[in-house]
């Protein structure tokens, strides 16, 4: 209970030092969104940059753009800008595919190093992507590997000689929990098991630290916090010391050692490329490296400041404004135990969402009751969070859930 | 022999019925681009749609577009679209991932069919990402399946009892010889196995039947005659027969059931959307319904009977103004066995077709020795044939490939 007044945050937003950013995204005034963390705003550059790879590169280009616009080694260059925002080394991360194509590629990795073992782990509540491409490849296995789930407070219990790779969210999509990366892969490894880290909901909004953390292997996608467009390609890190022994089991073309030598043999390239697939979209790529370039010019620990801040203070004015609404906080009040988004459970919660929407505040929403308000703190201002809050009591208070339109929920929301 | 004169070509060009489609594409005046097999050309459509997908869906709809601007339903509505140009009926295509990707899933799923047999079965020299994907699914089986590949004269007759799916190629990426579809599987199914049809170089450049030739599987890719652009997003055909009980291994959250429900347990969609896997790219997908529209609008009889035409003019001309410069036929010579390239071993290959390059003309070179001239019926005129024949000639009597700067391949050519 704080009583942000209005002068309050604008004075906090005249001295943010990233207010510079909101500008250098298309947001149109009067707009409150509060859903980067399911789809980053459009940086101002990925028109003009998209315009030059599809009339210059493709159009006039054409097939010599692969070498004379370097999209061949795009994998690799952009991989390499992401592993600098996420603690790892040049030749440790690499672009391809979509996020649960590249959980199949490390969860099978590391089962190629943990022949002996049968188990892969994750939490119950995960994110089903994660625990889905799990079950596929369990199946696949013919009874040598098995998929399991435990609560979230057993899995550091439950590690034992069977348990080949863990599979964990690092910032959980719904609640926005936090594990701690390097204890849990400690634990993970003192079992001498490998863990599979998904960074989808914190790379680009907090610091990420996966050499620091001894990590094994992760992935993440590209098109929440790194603003990098609709199904943006996703990115796989393998830590170096388990790229020569590592195989993928999706061995395509690109993750030949000689791609263009055309072998009858699968001869797996030597680093961080094996993992690459099929050809990856130049277009999605292009649009991918603008939002990973303008992210590059931020300071984490500045974006995590006010990721923070940001976050106290939409929860301090929920804790004002909309007491007695019927709201229950699902994030960690905890700053240290928060990724970058508040999510509260509540009966109406879909209904709210609905209505939060047509009045111009775009957050999401999971079920059963889950609001999420996702914080990007490259061009959300302190000010929005008093003017979403303020909507958000607005909202309950004419009980504007209640409408006949928004008792059967649509597919996406 | 017959004494092709520009006169006569251009005439042929004037009666050309998709002379019209040329204008569609951004093509700078004097290049003579035989490639658009390797990477289709730009339509002039695709520009101005991407903008509107970037800057209105994105931009402005922001995380409302999946449904606002009907991204979730791309894939299977481009699908669809593809679907008609391969002889499918609506629902047994979509669109998603790579064809290396698609590949896996194809033959997985094929394998799910099949499962008391181990061989998965192909030609040696097939497009080599057919072949190393066969052979990741082989390492991963733990010896359960195994990848083999003869002699593609010798594969009809290793049809056995032990083959659970051929995986083929229907138009040679490198000779450009044609597989005749229904034969090979009706052969297939009286030996009990399923065919995984790699669609890649005959899509957009000849009539493809696959349920007049009771296909299983099918793969290709979308950005070379489909001219989706490059790296653009593959598709996948399951025939609706084998839709209920073939398993996806690759279980991504988008192939769900239920998708936004966030259930803990994969349940695949009822139909061919149990094929998709992760999030799909939006601006990829929209560039390659750019092209499919394009193509759909042409009629593929007259595509393939131009597709023709053009080889037989190109072929007339080498063997008359290119006799006794060292060229070997690669193609079929036969219309109804030929694709739609027409390919020449040279020793000097690698060193004429950068020669070529140099002087407007692309086609692409296949080690060791194969020069490949890509007919593109959207965008090429009869004219251009002589035209390019004219340049073979002259960079061969000019002995242009001797020249020190081709001494090494570049990786991509």
């Amino acid at each position: 209970m704080s009583g942000w007044s209005r002068a309050a945050l604008e004075a906090l937003d005249r001295d943010d030092p990233l207010a510079r950013f909101r500008a250098g995204f298309q947001l149109r005034e009067g707009l409150l969104y509060l859903d980067g963390n399911s789809l980053g705003a459009l940086p101002q550059r990925t028109m003009s940059r998209l315009e030059q790879t599809v009339r210059g590169e493709w159009g006039e280009g054409l097939i010599t753009s692969w070498l004379g616009a370097e999209w061949i080694t795009a994998p690799r260059r952009v991989g390499d800008k992401i592993a600098a925002l996420l603690g790892a080394a040049p030749g440790e991360v690499i672009v391809a595919d979509s996020t649960s194509v590249n959980l199949f590629k490390a969860i099978t990795a590391a089962l190629s190093l943990r022949p002996e073992r049968g188990v892969i782990l994750s939490e119950a509540g995960n994110f089903p992507t994660d625990v889905y491409m799990m079950q596929g490849i369990a199946a696949f296995s013919g009874g040598r590997v098995r998929a399991e789930t435990v609560a979230p407070e057993a899995v550091l219990a439950r590690l034992d000689s069977d348990v080949a790779v863990l599979v964990l969210t690092q910032v959980h999509y719904k609640s926005g929990a936090v594990r701690d990366m390097a204890a849990v892969t400690r634990r993970a490894h003192e079992a001498g098991a490998l863990v599979v880290w998904d960074l989808s909901h914190s790379a680009g909004a907090l610091p990420v630290d996966l050499n620091g953390a001894d990590a094994d292997f992760a992935v993440g996608c590209g098109y929440k916090f790194l603003n990098g467009g609709p199904g943006a390609p996703a990115y796989i890190f393998v830590a170096q010391r388990h790229q020569a022994a590592a195989m993928p089991v999706l061995s395509g073309w690109m993750g030949h050692a000689e791609p263009f030598a055309f072998e009858d043999d699968y001869r797996p390239a030597a680093g961080i490329e094996r993992f690459l697939c099929g050809t990856p979209s130049v277009l999605a790529m292009t649009a991918l490296e603008c939002g990973i370039d303008l992210m590059a010019e931020a300071d984490m620990a500045a974006i995590r400041a006010k990721s923070l801040a940001l976050g106290r203070v939409f929860m301090d004015l929920m804790d004002e404004q909309c007491a007695g609404l019927g709201f229950t906080l699902v994030s960690p009040r905890d700053d240290a135990q928060r990724g970058s988004q508040i999510a509260y459970a509540h009966p109406h919660g879909y209904g709210i969402m609905q209505a939060l929407k047509e009045r111009g505040l775009i957050g999401d929403f999971r079920a059963p009751d889950v609001l999420r308000f996702g914080l990007t703190p490259l061009y959300l201002r302190y000010a929005d969070m008093l003017d979403a809050v303020s909507l958000i009591r607005e909202v309950c208070e004419a009980r504007a859930w209640d409408d006949p339109r928004w008792k059967v929920r649509a597919a996406v929301t």
